[in-house]
């Protein structure tokens, strides 16, 4: 079956785009508004952007009814992030997080999460994280325009908190962390079920 | 463990943004050269960009021994792709494909797969893939410098071939398109343990 995009709703593309884009990582972000009020979203829009600088990318989809989340709108006007790592013991609590609150609402509070004090920025990270990546705002960048549209934050990476909890020999071992993914629709994955493939010599 | 990425080197952040940052879907990327040879090759820096339009975000970590890799360099003189999706049944041909061929090589013909004929663009797909994205280069955005820095590569999608095997009443079924992810090292994930989690309403 063939989608010509020229023909398609944004909606269609949105399932097109998440159902077969997976699994996807998920960037935890959490942030505070100007006013002291911690935000906590997820966003599967998420990838890495450069190793040097370390950079993160992250993309809102524009909502439909106003032109920004709390995230992209802390993030304006603070300038910087925390991006939480969500393993698989969090998720009831990430999509606590995930809930459409009004900004002066605290998602830590709703979640029952604590708030770790962040060395490099002042927005606190998700304490019960296992990594925690402290970023400050590199760039926003718009892609498209109106809903449904994204908004690229790229975000330089100024440190990253590692639990030992989640290291092994020094590395990150991804049995440890035991991060979860997201699929289309309400579905999500775990890394469990995994396997080796090493790189080929010519 | 607190890294502050002022101290870290590269492939220190590489480490540990690709041991974080999963799981990650996997861009299959195929090309033409300006001669007409086929090139395929995977990233797993990939996710979506926008929705209206359509649009996929692939990076490349600029390898250290020169400028790019032969999908850059085609996407720059022919400005056109197809992003295919790899389902478990590919991880072989996909791994064998990721070898550090020179550019007069097909990957194609190496890794025994069928090129698709495209409806959107010159580039041919990859046949077995349940999922082929037709896309026209949008704009390549270089973050940071050098050897470990990014190019981003921001992708239109014009087309999408979707096979009837993986959808289910019209929409792509995560079961039947069974895709594979990235984890850190030599580690990936298959999408098969799986659970849903309805967002909560307010």
């Amino acid at each position: 079956m063939y989608f010509n995009t020229s023909n398609t709703a944004p909606r269609d593309n949105y399932q097109l785009l998440t159902g077969a884009v997976v699994p996807r990582p998920i960037a935890w972000v959490s942030t505070l508004s100007e006013d002291g009020v911690a935000n906590l979203a997820p966003y599967s829009f998420f990838t890495v952007a450069s190793c040097k600088p370390p950079v993160l990318c992250v993309v809102q989809v524009n909502p439909r009814d106003r032109a920004e989340k709390d995230t992209l709108s802390n993030l304006q006007s603070t300038r910087e992030c925390v991006v939480n790592i969500v393993s698989h013991v969090l998720v009831d609590a990430m999509n606590t997080s995930c809930a459409d609150y009004p900004p002066q609402v605290d998602e830590f509070e709703k979640s029952g999460l604590r708030k770790s004090l962040s060395k490099a920025v002042a927005a606190p990270g998700v304490e019960e994280a296992l990594v925690r990546f402290e970023c400050a705002l590199r760039e926003i960048k718009p892609i498209g325009e109106g809903p449904m549209a994204g908004t690229m934050m790229l975000l330089d990476v100024l440190g990253v908190e590692v639990n030992e909890a989640a290291l092994r020999d020094g590395k990150i071992a991804h049995d440890l962390l035991d991060a979860v993914g997201k699929l289309g629709g309400d579905g999500y994955c775990t890394t469990r079920s995994h396997f080796d493939l090493k790189r080929p010599q010519v």
